[in-house]
């Protein structure tokens, strides 16, 4: 199929259906914590202690991302996992020489790359086709639409926004499996691309580590109430309960 | 205190704590999902019935997407809640004319303001200080130095990042309750700006559409294998279990 050759990816291999299996305790064995918990207890970890965290759970926390949503199902996001000891070392040296960088066993380099999707939406709108997502009578023509709107849109603000949701995603599931994180932008993106051979077209969106804390957590600096942040029906509305 | 005076905000009514008071069930009274849940159940949501979204829990949902990290915990987000029929009308009419905008009960405009930041960055560190998260001695320092990395840093880009963390959360929020949403990035963001009196400088970033699906769920996509999407150590590394 014409479709098929322009594509870096085919179909077999390249797909995979919603997670099945998956640890469903925290690692110390406790019930995975309720998404309120995680959103209470989760800081930004200052320090690691170096303890691995078990590659099932790793393993988990990728494929959960990567259920994240997308337009067009495009799944622009992309993951190096850092782990070895002398590459986290080279990545502290390009974030900031932050020490948490060297100390988390996990370091994620979370980036995308401009125009891959070109070389994927073919095999990706086919699968949606294949699995009833899609409509082959109109999936030419939905196709072309997608296309003029990418093409018609800055590209690094679309790979960043969809990029966030995986790591959002990523950085929520850690927690509920009882790991600390903490998410970085402070990096110096020409040196990611060259240490970790991202591809020069690539934009570098955040660091996240995964870990175990070391030590207490920061002092929680508050957060805008909630006035200051929602408005009601418009701009400027006062936000009040019902 | 000069500090203050610079802001548009004031410190006692301004911030607020963790949260403590929220619905811990879902709507129907169901125990909360379990975020692995929350991942696999979660769709793009076609069709919602007209049902309203109880308040306590939107404004769990709002307050939770607050709790987000962000650099310098500047909190950038900014969430306009179009619940009047009228409005949602219009924000149809904006949005390509989706119909399920106009039917989910609620939807939320999701944006942030250019340079907002300069207005809020004293009175945000301020608070760090007074709960014990920054340092006084060096709080000036820290700040000169979060302005010179956001003033160099494409704005575009920044925001997006982060509204994007806080808007993922608050959609796993509400799912984790029991409601469907759809994340929508089809909008004319002139138009948006426009019916809803955001600032000309805002950066208008996604929609999300909060409700209960009406019909079945359109069909699994599928998802790129995590070898396609994960790389072992540097880009292009194969991703294999340990």
């Amino acid at each position: 199929m014409n479709t098929m050759t322009k594509s870096t990816v085919g179909r077999s291999e390249t797909f995979q259906d919603k997670p099945t299996r998956f640890p469903d305790t925290q690692v110390n064995g406790a019930p995975l914590k309720p998404i309120t918990q995680v959103l209470i207890d989760r800081r930004a970890t200052q320090h690691f202690k170096s303890d691995p965290v078990p590659e099932e759970y790793l393993e988990a926390i990728l494929t959960f991302a990567g259920q994240a949503p997308s337009g067009y199902n495009l799944q622009p996001w992309r993951f190096v996992v850092v782990r070895e000891r002398e590459n986290r070392h080279r990545l502290q040296k390009a974030a900031m020489n932050q020490s948490k960088v060297s100390e988390a066993p996990v370091m994620i380099i979370a980036f995308a790359i401009k125009d891959e999707w070109k070389n994927q939406i073919d095999a990706i709108f086919d699968e949606g086709v294949r699995r009833g997502a899609g409509d082959a009578g109109i999936v030419e023509m939905q196709k072309a639409a997608a296309t003029k709107f990418l093409d018609s849109f800055p590209a690094a603000v679309w790979l960043n926004r969809h990029t966030m949701i995986a790591l959002t995603t990523m950085m929520l599931m850690a927690e509920a499996y009882g790991l600390d994180t903490a998410p970085i932008e402070g990096f110096d993106a020409d040196a990611v691309r060259r240490e970790f051979s991202l591809p020069l077209e690539s934009e570098v969106i955040a660091l996240l580590a995964i870990g175990y804390a070391k030590g207490p957590d920061k002092a929680y600096g508050g957060r805008l109430a909630l006035k200051e942040y929602v408005f009601k029906e418009h701009y400027g509305g006062p936000w009040t309960l019902e």
